[in-house]
This record gives C-alpha cells, structure tokens and sequence, in this order.
C-alpha cells in the first residue's frame, strides 16, 4: 500500500455521505479474536508472533474480502507512517506502538482494517460514514465468518469469545458512533447525555478511542460489556439511544439559532476567519474552530464550504498527515505553521466536487 | 453644508498621504481667541452668545479662508449630526455638547475648522496628514491673522492671549500629533514615551482628546503649556521629540519582525481575518483589530489593502457615522451588527484609488 498516495485522499467514511451525517461522524464495529492453539500476543515470544502474523496474514489474503485488501506490514513502517495510520483511525495506537512482527490488511475506501497482533491477535474493524450500524455489522460478520471458517477461534461455551482483556470476553464486539456534538457542548447539556449512558452501560471517549481527549466537540459513544448479550442486542442499544442524542442535539442548535443567531452567526463565522488568516495555528485549536465551522454550515450559517473539506481537515490537520504532506520532519513550531498554510490552502481554493 | 455626503467620503487629513504618515496619523493645531468686548461663553447670556455668533460668523464669512469654509449651525443640528463632526474631529466634545447659538465653518478638505461659541468664542484648528506641524502654523497663522486684522481679541500685554480657561491663556494654541504606535504598546516600552514626554511638558492623550481613551494604539501628543513661550517655540518642542518617538517605534518594530516575524505575521493576519469575517464587533474590538491590521501594512506583512482604507475605517466604523450610514438609530447590539457588516463590505471590495 503506497502511503503517501493517501495523503491527498480521505476515507470513504469521512465523506459524509451516510444517515444523519450532520452530526453522525462515523459508525464502527470491531471484533477481537484470537487463535485457539496460540498463545495471546502479550504472552507471546516474537517467534510465535511472527508465527501468527504469517498464519493470518494468510488467511486474510485467502478470504473473499481480503482479496481487496491492501496488507502494511507495520513493523516494517517507521514511526511517522504508523502514527499517520492512526490518524487516519485504520490502525489503533496500540497496533503502533507494539513490538515484533504485526501488520493490517486496509480496504481500497479505508473503511475496512484487520489488524494481526494487536492486543488480540486479530482485530476487524469496519468502519462507515454517517450513522449505519447495521451495514457495519453486515460487513464484519461476513468477513468475521469467512476467516473462521478456516481457522479455529479460542472460544469457550461458558464465556463465548477469548481476548487477552477480559473487557472483550464474550461477543469481543466493540460498536461505537463518533458523534459530533457542538451545541450540546456550548449550552453545557452534554453532562446530562454523558450521565444517561452511563446508566445504561455505554462509554463515552474522545476522537482516537480509549484515553484521548474529547476534541473539536468530538465523541465516541461505544459499549462497555461485551459479556452477556448478543451482538445484535449490544448493537441495538446504541442503535436505539443515538436518535434521542440526535435529537437533542438538534433541539439545542435551533434554540441556538433562534434565541441567539446573531451571536451564533459571529461564532463561526470568526471560527472560519481564523481558520483562513491564522499563520500558526495547534493541533487542538483547529480541531475548535473546525468544529464550529462544522456546526455552522450545518445550520446554514456559512456557505461555499462542504462537510467532506471540513471532516478531511479534521484528519489532514493531523502531526503525521502535515509531516508526510510536506515530506519533511517537523517539530511543534514548524507543524503549526505548515498547518496553517494547509488550512489557508484547502479553505481559499474551491471546494473539491467530490 | 451637506452632512449626508459626507458620511461616504473622509477628510483630507485621514489620506495618508503626509510625512511619516506610517505612524503619524495627522498633525493639528488650534487657537483660542476671544473678542474683547463680550463675556466668556460660560459667563454669557444666551442673547450675548447669539450676538457673538452672528458677529464672528459674519467675520469667518468675510475672511480669505473663510469664503472657501460652509458654516454650520450647531445648535440646529441634532445629537447624531453633532456627535458625526466630533467623530470626524471636526468639531469638539465641547462645541457637541455647549448649549445656545454656536457654529462651525468647515473647509472642503475638512482640514480646516473655526468653532464659534466652544469653550472659547472662537477656535480655530487646522489637521494634515502626517507630520506636518509647520503646515500647519502657516495656515491657521494667516487664518487668525486674517481674523483679527478686523476684530479686538481680548489680549494682555502681561499674559498674551486670554481665554476661558486659564491653560489656554498666553498663545492660546495646542500643538498635537496624533501617533499609531502599536509596536511600543506591544512590548510595553509605551510608559518610558510617557514618561519622557511628561518631563518636558508635553501630554498624552487619547483619540478623541482630554478625557478619551487611548483605543486602537493611538496616541494624542501635544503641549500643557501656552504660557511663557512663543507658539514657534511650542511647536518646535513637539516637532524636535516626534522624531525620537518614530525611530523608537520603527526600532521595535524592526527587532518584533525579525525576532518574532511568524508570532507577528498570525497577529495580524488573524485580526484582518476577524474583521472580514465577524457578524457583530465593538466599537473597541475594532479600534483594536484595525490597529493591528494598519501596523500588518506598514510592515509588509499584509497586502492588498491601503493605509487610507484603515484610516478611514477607524472614524466610518464609529456610532454616528454608522447611523448616518444606515439612515437609522441603531442600539449598541444593532450597531455592532452594522459595524461587521460595514467592515465586511469594506475590506472585501478591491481598495479605492484615491
């Protein structure tokens, strides 16, 4: 997979293409697995790693999707490739910062990873614009199904699935929707969202999973058990509790709109001023303004801009993105000025037709 | 004289077209001078004021200059139309606020202006562009001499000149210099100008004179004293010190771009991003962005926008001139409103030749 070519494309899930994908990111199913008669990767020597990765790397290649996929070697990738597969959320941190021999097999659109000795020995994530759950599912079962129809997955009849965490015993099902909640955040609502899933069994993390920061108004709502239901029911418990958030959202954007629009109106047109001066801007205060400006072309409030320009911004804007973009290494200083003419570029040409 | 025209054109004085005219905005000088045989307005009566008005009227009338002047009557003006010639610096807070029959002749080129009935029964002021003192003198010298060669000042042999108030006694002139230094307020070197102006006498005022505020980095430099010495003598105090105040400010902001030309650069080109973008903005966020912006220009580091633009957005964007823009009384919010969408339309439009 040639790497540098993806620095000037974006994913298929960030075209903003599917349901409600004014506030909808993405949906993503994962599933962690791991060979009955191998060790898990963190009890592993680096020949039975190796071993592991060569056996799946196989039967990825074997299976009916994975003969479209693309498969990185990520041990063989330096640091900035591996961080820039992060960024574009094809591989998790973990697969990047591990050692020994690993790698990911990436579909053609990016919506598609399987990632070899991960935490787990095999991790499968599709991922989707918009809110489509069950299109995530559909794809992940057949492609779940068709590598174990040739390997042996260590499962158990008591506890269904086995993963090196006991967090991911039973289904290994991790569902979760990027949701990007800007109104909430602004009218202080979001609190009372974060407090009601939680009461019914549902996490809420940053843009890059587990740890990171709630950036840009950015969040991943996901399940926490995987233990005890189906996947079909886990799915339907997020699949049921993102509409009311959905519309909570929108219910505070129209009162926003209505009771303060010219304030509003400032926010994010300023937002995008910024955006188009500034000539040093972070990582975190892009993600901001990016996020009101989102918001703002959702409401009708900016114009002449598209949500893919401003979802690939989110990414593009990346440290690893900037650095294989401009094909240099960076430090802080530097990467906050390249960002800023990047941004001053893609924000003052027309807005790509795709 | 039409004050509806002249809410689309400015004055001669805000051209940029003088000496120096990176930093020094404009270069003024006004007399005070009283008629002999009448009262002080602050002791007059209201029919003694309307003598004196139709007397000095008449005189300004007769005089060289005053043929080329349009004389309006203050007190039939209403508060916006009084409070849109002290934004233009046309007339003072003082001439704006006095009550009975006082006027005002007005040159052209708006850089001549005679207040009869201010605090004074006559006061006479002459604006350039630039650094321009000597000019100035010339003009309101022959002004005044003009003046007087057919009516009694009120004079002492002892003390000069005598006045309402006791600081205009003497020469009865101000000698100011209206600065932009924003490189001295931005590394705080400003209080060591002060400092060093105060010793030899000289005041530091705002934009709009005694009392204002110092907004947008503008300062007001001009004389205490009127007594003791000659008006030659006053100006040429002021115009051997304004030299020092510009190479301080031109050093600082030498060393500001080439120790921080990227910190300066995100400034200012963020401040001009503010401005084209914001949908509502304080009459002092403005001062404060224009600043920045008029300091972006002399230094190179924005194009495509002219000083004069600057300047006269600094007195278009004011309160009166927005209302007389929109042929409407306007609160604070819809003024704010008006504002960004005056400056908006005014940086977004290719510059104006003149």
């Amino acid at each position: 997979m040639d790497l540098d070519a993806l620095t000037h494309t974006s994913g298929e899930w960030l075209r903003a293409t599917g349901p409600d994908s004014d506030i909808v990111m993405s949906s993503r199913i994962r599933l962690a697995r791991n060979l009955a008669d191998y060790p898990f990767p963190n009890r592993a020597s680096d020949a039975v790693r190796a071993d592991i990765e060569q056996l799946l790397r196989g039967e990825i290649a074997k299976s009916p999707a994975g003969k479209k996929l693309q498969y990185v070697q990520i041990d063989a990738l330096e640091t900035l490739d591996r961080q820039f597969l992060v960024e574009r959320q094809l591989i998790s941190r973990e697969l990047s910062e591990n050692h020994g021999q690993r790698g990911v097999g990436i579909s053609p659109e990016e919506n598609v990873s399987l990632m070899v000795n991960e935490e787990d020995h095999l991790r499968m994530q599709v991922l989707r614009s918009g809110f489509a759950l069950e299109e995530c599912w559909r794809d992940i079962d057949a492609i779940d199904d068709a590598i174990e129809s040739s390997v042996t997955y260590a499962f158990s009849e008591q506890f269904g699935y086995l993963t090196a965490c006991p967090t991911n015993v039973g289904t290994g099902i991790r569902v979760s929707v990027l949701l990007h909640l800007p109104g909430l955040v602004m009218t202080k609502e979001i609190q009372k969202v974060f407090q009601a899933l939680q009461k019914i069994g549902l996490a809420v993390r940053g843009l890059y999973g587990e740890g990171s920061q709630a950036m840009g108004d950015f969040y991943q709502i996901s399940n926490q058990a995987t233990l005890g239901k189906g996947e079909e029911q886990i799915i339907k418990t997020i699949k049921d509790v993102i509409p009311n958030i959905l519309a909570y959202e929108r219910k505070v954007r129209t009162t926003l709109v209505q009771e303060n629009r010219q304030n509003l109106h400032d926010q994010v047109s300023r937002a995008l001023g910024n955006l188009k001066h500034a000539r040093q801007i972070s990582s975190e205060e892009t993600m901001h303004l990016l996020s009101s400006v989102r918001m703002g072309i959702n409401l009708g409030l900016i114009h002449d801009l598209e949500i893919p320009t401003l979802n690939e911004l989110f990414i593009h804007t990346q440290p690893a993105h900037l650095q294989k973009l401009r094909h240099e290494r960076m430090e802080t200083a530097e990467r906050n000025a390249a960002r800023a003419d990047y941004i001053r570029q893609r924000l003052t040409v027309p807005p790509s037709t795709n």
